[in-house]
C-alpha cells in the first residue's frame, strides 16, 4: 500500500483513508454527516525533532453512543468537545505504533485509547493511550471489554449500585457494549438479572449466551409498566440506565425501598431536540432510591481491577463478550449511525486493518 | 373545661375536640376536606387492666407536607397508610401524658411523636414517642427544629449532600419547616447558600434572619434557569430540593460536576394529578451527579447528633427557628391546607393547649 511520493527515497508517504465530520448534526446522525476520503496522504516517519508524538497505524475503532455528543455543536455542560467540521471523526480505538517520539512509547508497542477514524493517526496528546500488554486475547476487545465498555460496566455496576447477593437487577439495552456485561457481572454476583432489547435475536442472546434470568423486547410491550411488573413482582433493587425516556419513567414505578440506578447513559434521548419528561420522580422520596450518573472519565484507576477480574474469566471462557464487527473505513459512518436504531448486535467494532 | 358527664363520681368525662378527615382528596385539599367537631368525649383515666397505652393531652400539632399523601387513597409505593375517612387526621405533635399504663411513660411526662388532631388523644402505639427532656426550650421546637424536620435537614444535608466548605448551595423553599435549618447548617459549614421562597417576606427573612448570601422570589422570576446562573455563575454543588417541577428541572442544568442533590419533597406537584415532566435528567451523566431521596423514617438514630449540635446553638442564640403558629383546633384545617399555597411563614404549628 506504501508509495512513494514525493521527495528524498527515505520518506514514505502514503495514502491515509479517513472518515471526516461534515457538519453539525440535528436529530438522528445520517451516514450522509460524514464523508470517506482518500485524499489525505501521510510521511511514516515522524520528524525527529518534535518530543512527544506517536504514530498510529489504527486497527480497531470503537463505535460509542456518546459520539453522538460530539456532534452537536458544544452543548451547556457538555464534556467533551465537538467534532471539528472538515477533520476526522475521533474515538476510542486500538492500534499500532509505527513510530515515536515519545518515551513511553516504542516502534512496534500496541496501544489504546483515543485516536482519529483514519489509517494513519499522528497523535500529539498521548495522555489517553494506554499499552496493551495482554496480546493473547483478541485485539478488538479493548475497544469493549477491555476499554471503556468494561470499566464503565465495572464501575456503574460495582461501585455505584454496590450490589449485594439476592439483589434484583434490570439493564436497559442489555446486549450493548455495556449492557452484555453488566448482566454477567450481576450473575457473578448472585443476582436475579433481568434486560431489555429491541429484537427477538438479542432477547435470545441475552437468556442463551449472557446468562440473564429473563430477557424482553420493549418494542414489543404495550405497557413497559406492566412489562416490568412481570419479571419484577417485588420490584427492583439495582436499575442499569442505558436508555432514558419512557424506560426510566416506568423502572421508576417498581424500584423497591433503597434501590440504586446507575445512568450511563439515556440513548433514546440523544437525537431529540427536547428530551422526553420525566414524571415518576416522586418515588426517588417515596423509595428513597439513589440515582447516580457516571462517566468513565472518573474511573480509569479501575482498569486494573478490571483486567484483574476480567482476563481469567475471558481466559477460561467464564464471561462471553460479542462484538459486531465491521470491515474497513467504508463501513464506519453506518456502523457509528447504526447504533442509534439499535442496528448493532452486541459491541460495535469497526475493524481497519488486521495485522 | 372538665365535666363530669356521666357513672359514678370517680370518671371524668371531658369533650374531646376534633378535626375529622371527611373523605379522600383529588388536587388541591381544601379546609372542608375535614370538619372540626366537638361531639366526642373522653375517658381522663385509662383503664388499669389495658397494658401500654397512653393518653395524651396535645400541646403542639406539627402541620407537613407529607401529610397530603395521607389525604389520598393509598398510591403504588405510598409509605404511610392514608387517613381514615370519619377518624380524625394524625401527625406529628407534642404532648402531656395524662395517664398511662406503659412502663416506659409516667403520668406528667412530655412527650414527641406520632397524635391524633384532637384534644386528647388515646395512643395504643406508641412506638413513635420519645420522651421530651430538654423543657428550657419552646416545646413547640419538637414539632420542628428538635423534631422531624430537625432530623430531616440534617440527614439531608450532612448525610446525602455531604457539604465540604465552599460548596455552594440552593434550598427551594429555603424558608419552611426544614429548608430554614438546611441554610444555617450550610453556613455554619462555611458553604455559600441562596436560597428560593414565594414572597418577598419570605425573601426578606432569608437573608436578614437566616442568614443565606441570596434569596429570591422564584414567582418573579421569568426564567428560573436565569435566575440560578445569576447567583452560581460557577454552578451549584449541593441543591436540597424541597419543591419539584420546574425549578428541578432549571437546578439540574446548573449542577456542577459531582453536585449532590438530596431530595426531600416536592411540594409543588403534591396536588396535581400527573407530575410535571423533568426534561434535564441528561445532566446526571454529564456533569456525574448523584441525586438521592430520603424519608426521615430512615433516620431516626441521627435525633442524639441533631440535639448535641443543635441545642447549644439554639440557647447561645446561633440558630433561628421561626414558626407560623395558628391558635386552636378550629384553625387546624386552614393551617394544614395553607401549605401547599405557601401561606404560612415558617414552620407551621397548631398550638392546642399552653399549659
Amino acid at each position: 500500500m506504501a508509495e512513494v511520493f514525493e521527495g528524498s527515497p527515505e520518506v514514505v508517504m502514503v495514502r491515509n483513508k479517513q472518515v471526516i465530520f461534515k457538519d453539525y448534526v440535528n436529530g438522528y446522525p445520517k451516514e450522509s454527516d460524514m464523508v470517506v476520503t482518500s485524499d489525505a496522504t501521510v510521511r511514516l516517519e515522524l520528524p525527529k525533532n518534535e518530543d512527544g508524538q506517536v504514530l498510529l497505524k489504527n486497527l480497531y475503532l470503537s463505535c460509542d453512543p456518546y459520539m453522538r455528543g460530539r456532534m452537536s455543536k458544544r452543548l451547556e455542560g457538555s464534556y467533551t468537545p465537538p467534532f471539528t467540521p472538515g477533520l476526522p471523526i475521533s474515538g476510542y480505538g486500538v492500534a499500532r505504533v509505527l513510530d515515536s517520539t515519545h518515551p513511553k512509547f516504542n516502534k512496534g508497542d500496541l496501544v489504546s485509547g483515543i485516536t482519529n477514524w483514519e489509517e494513519y493517526s499522528l497523535i500529539m496528546n498521548t495522555e489517553s493511550l494506554i499499552k496493551v500488554q495482554q496480546t493473547d486475547i483478541s485485539l478488538s476487545y479493548y475497544t469493549g471489554i477491555l476499554g471503556m465498555a468494561g470499566v464503565t460496566a465495572y464501575a456503574g455496576f460495582y461501585e455505584i449500585c454496590a450490589p449485594k447477593k439476592g439483589d434484583t437487577v434490570f439493564v436497559s439495552a442489555a446486549s450493548g457494549a455495556v449492557g452484555q456485561l453488566v448482566g454477567q457481572f450481576a450473575k457473578l454476583s448472585g443476582c436475579y438479572v433481568v434486560g431489555s432489547a429491541g429484537t427477538k435475536e438479542k432477547v435470545d442472546l441475552l437468556k442463551n449466551d449472557f446468562g440473564f434470568d429473563e430477557a424482553f423486547n420493549y418494542k414489543e410491550e404495550q405497557d413497559l409498566n406492566i412489562a416490568l411488573k412481570r419479571y419484577f413482582p417485588d420490584g427492583i433493587d439495582i436499575y442499569f440506565e442505558n436508555v432514558g425516556g419512557k424506560m426510566l419513567d416506568a423502572v421508576l414505578c417498581n424500584m423497591r425501598v433503597h434501590g440504586r440506578i446507575a445512568v450511563c447513559g439515556m440513548i433514546s434521548q440523544y437525537n431529540l431536540n427536547r428530551p422526553e419528561g420525566i414524571n415518576n420522580l416522586m418515588f426517588l422520596i417515596l423509595k428513597r432510591i439513589k440515582m447516580e450518573g457516571f462517566l468513565v472519565v472518573d474511573y480509569h484507576h479501575l482498569y486494573p481491577k478490571l483486567f484483574e477480574m476480567v482476563l481469567p474469566l475471558i481466559r477460561e471462557g467464564k464471561i462471553t463478550y460479542v462484538e459486531d464487527t465491521v470491515e474497513g473505513l467504508d463501513n464506519a459512518p453506518a456502523a457509528l449511525v447504526g447504533l442509534f436504531s439499535g442496528k448493532n448486535v452486541g459491541k460495535q467494532v469497526v475493524a481497519i486493518a488486521r495485522e
